[in-house]
């Protein structure tokens, strides 16, 4: 929507109206990251408050469009780009086992409870299923921006959420190919979900391994071309074609960008590369958040029965990922398996999406939708604040490069 | 388009296709870049032949959409964002008188000469004024990008064809006003125009005079927010606001971010903005470019009468610039002169959107439109080989910081 002073002349309102939304939504995004800075609170709830406040549920001055869900995917996409490139390969490895624990327990269990509450509501099969899915998901995005703003992204227990997140995601995909499938015809194709798994998994592993090893004995690569008097185009095509890859393949676009800035981060002894990347980082990621803020429709919720659904499931879904994440990453101690369990719990952009897909296959009604997404919120809001307390004294697991805020 | 491996799984196949055209028109134009760097030709029309390439017109891979739109806009607006960075009121002050002389014969010839050719070829006088207007914009963009490649951006020729291009687009604003009354409703609101015309002034003269003072008073302003530990993001949103509303009320989105970027330059000399704003330029303006490209409809012109129209359209646009340009630079010297008079020629993205606006309207059909997009680019690739040739040997007018280039 356009609240700018319009003459009524050239057909230039397009532009105009694209322009004042990224503006606007930017500005939301900022003036919470603000108040919630000032009072010493998590920022990306902040952002995500800007979001609600200028979305469709209060001021109304933006809605959910293509343009703005496309910087809102860029925004995770240079977020996980960013972590990539705090994250070695090495490091994921030393948690890989804890991580693959952790991701498919806080997959099973979420996804039964889920299918549970569904069927216990007297909705059919198809839709138990999508409430199940929704419940399974893990926003890695989300947990990242919080492990960054509180300066832990290089801990044990960050890399073996954003390693469970991975995990996780993977095992999503199967969940969401079996209840679409269950959804548009009531069957469910074994043998392309088998192929599905194989090329996600083998996606993950050759990028991963022979990217991370390229770089390493190529760490000049990148500015291999000419065009490229610093690395930076070469790393954001490499992140953007990865992430666009591992979207077409069916996983979040976020894992291919993940991928690519822990290719990239080999090069980084070599070059400035985090210092040019940073104004992306800084740019894309609060319309991420912000836009999460924009889908809630707190129409939908204000009556009694939404309300007591969202309360139950919000319950339900925390407690279901908390405590089969924590049991599994006992091994790291008392603290940090809380900061896993509770790193776990956001849903955010991923819970919403799982929504929208089952509300296009017409299985998903529109309480059940907001109820959904206002879970994810929910989710999303309250990890950020359990986990600064939690992170208070505890350091990073080794002696790590200073964490610089996202401006 | 998505030309990537796509399982029919999940319906994230929107996300998967966005991403994938993002990808493939920043390798595009990179490419031509690459190419282009490599045979000693001027890089922006590489980055455009690179669109055309994976355009509609070749090879199809993607096609004119409303993200692929807006990344075009936001490409032209931080190219000019970054050119007002680069340049202080001072300077265009004193190429003022010339470059309001220069954009004001610049306009008016070419107007007139499209009307008489259009009445001429028996078109109607609302498509004639239509083609006139096409014929009298200039692309500020495309001039601005060649002089930043050549490393003259700082030359007085150079500051002379930006203060022009911006009389141009009011001087614009006031034509199309007039060609879309006319189309519409035949009537021609004069007081409406004439408001719009105060409007446009003031806010060129407000923001361009009020802002640079008030950032000279107070250079730390853009830091004051606790969000903004750099003033990036102030910096950026001061750019979107001001693109948007410039946008608004008719005129170009990019003299909004010229503006923007000449008021946040006052703050260069206690901070690394432009160190900041770097990457921003390095990602969006590709994307400018590859898209002009991309618009182009090669096989609408493969035919006698539209090729021998297109012909005539180029020669007469570009020496209607040329000559009043030359004759009211004469001042600068030959030279300079010269630089003024071809750096006025290109139409780039101006030409195309007029075309647009006339489509939509209904006066301007299939052929013509793709008459005007071919002359816009065919004007815009002639302008960079000949200010390449003529610039050999022209240093800026002062000592000026070295101009890196875009990356």
């Amino acid at each position: 929507m356009d609240i700018a002073f319009t003459l009524p002349l050239a057909a230039t309102s397009d532009t105009a109206g694209v322009l004042t939304d990224l503006f606007l939504v930017l500005l939301a995004a900022k003036l919470g990251d603000e108040v919630f800075r000032r009072i010493g609170q998590p920022v990306i709830v902040g952002e995500i408050l800007g979001g609600i406040l200028i979305g469709p549920s209060i001021l109304g001055l933006v809605e959910v469009g293509e343009v703005l869900r496309v910087f809102s995917e860029l925004g995770v996409v240079f977020l996980l780009f960013w972590v990539g490139l705090e994250t070695r390969l090495s490091e994921m490895r030393a948690v890989g086992r804890i991580a693959v624990t952790v991701g498919s327990a806080g997959v099973v269990l979420p996804f039964l409870v889920g299918i549970g509450l569904g069927l216990a509501l007297g909705e059919s099969t198809e839709t138990s299923v999508f409430l199940g899915a929704a419940l399974a998901a893990t926003s890695a995005g989300i947990t990242s921006a919080t492990f960054l703003d509180l300066g832990i992204a290089r801990s044990r227990a960050a890399r073996t959420v954003l390693g469970a997140a991975v995990v996780d995601d993977i095992l999503a995909l199967i969940l969401l190919s079996v209840a679409v499938g269950m959804a548009a015809d009531g069957g469910v194709d074994a043998s392309k979900i088998v192929l599905a798994l194989a090329i996600a998994i083998a996606f993950v592993g050759f990028v991963a391994l022979g990217g991370t090893q390229l770089l390493q004995r190529r760490p000049k690569l990148l500015q291999a071309p000419r065009f490229a008097a610093s690395p930076l185009l070469p790393a954001v095509l490499l992140c953007l074609g990865l992430a666009a890859f591992s979207a077409s393949i069916g996983l979040a676009a976020l894992i291919g960008a993940f991928l690519a800035g822990m290719i990239v981060a080999e090069t980084k002894d070599h070059t400035s590369i985090e210092e040019e990347v940073r104004p992306l980082y800084a740019f894309f990621p609060p319309f991420f958040f912000a836009f999460i803020g924009i889908e809630l429709d707190l129409g939908a919720l204000l009556d009694g029965h939404a309300l007591l659904l969202l309360g139950a499931i919000t319950v339900l879904a925390a407690a279901a990922k908390l405590v089969p994440a924590y049991l599994a990453a006992r091994g790291l101690g008392k603290r940090e398996a809380a900061i896993v369990g509770i790193g776990m719990i956001p849903r955010g952009e991923v819970g919403i999406v799982i929504a929208s897909i089952g509300a296009a296959e017409g299985v998903v009604d529109a309480e059940l939708f907001a109820v959904v997404v206002g879970m994810s919120i929910l989710t999303t809001l309250l990890a950020p604040f359990a986990l600064k307390r939690l992170s208070r004294g505890a350091g990073p697991a080794r002696p790590a490069a200073p964490q610089p805020a996202r401006r």
